[in-house]
């Protein structure tokens, strides 16, 4: 069965996020200035075969802890959809 | 009054995902086999000083078409969370 599952990867929170600083950067360009803060990170949509929902999740972990996301300076979240 | 917004970057549907193939080859070499496919793209948190929910969406509508995503490529949907 496929499983549909989403990752989101971002920078920890008390660290400076370089993307986000030059995003503000534009907007204050832009003359937009609302916005407080802006933070980047990744937005990861997966597609697993697997037997159940736990089976697909601890792939999904697999594959962050590995490929996805690094620790030192990132944390994810993951979601299995359907 | 201070909103939180969440936007999701994404390749466009049928456009080749060259970031995922990446990850599918990394997989590939860990032995990993149940994954069918993966898709890359931005994760975006804002806080944004708006005086109603809907403007704080047309700040991050702004953001995203000006400065977080290239319509020939991506693209992108907002939720005003709080």
């Amino acid at each position: 069965m496929t499983h549909h599952v989403q990752i989101k990867v971002m920078p920890l929170k008390d660290l400076l996020d370089p993307q986000g600083k030059a995003v503000m950067g534009g907007l204050d360009n832009l003359g937009i200035k609302e916005v407080q803060d802006i933070r980047i990170g990744k937005h990861i949509t997966m597609e697993i075969d697997a037997g159940s929902k736990e089976v697909a999740k601890q792939i999904a972990e697999t594959t962050a802890t590995k490929l996805l996301a690094n620790p030192v300076m990132e944390y994810f979240e993951i979601e299995v959809i359907g």
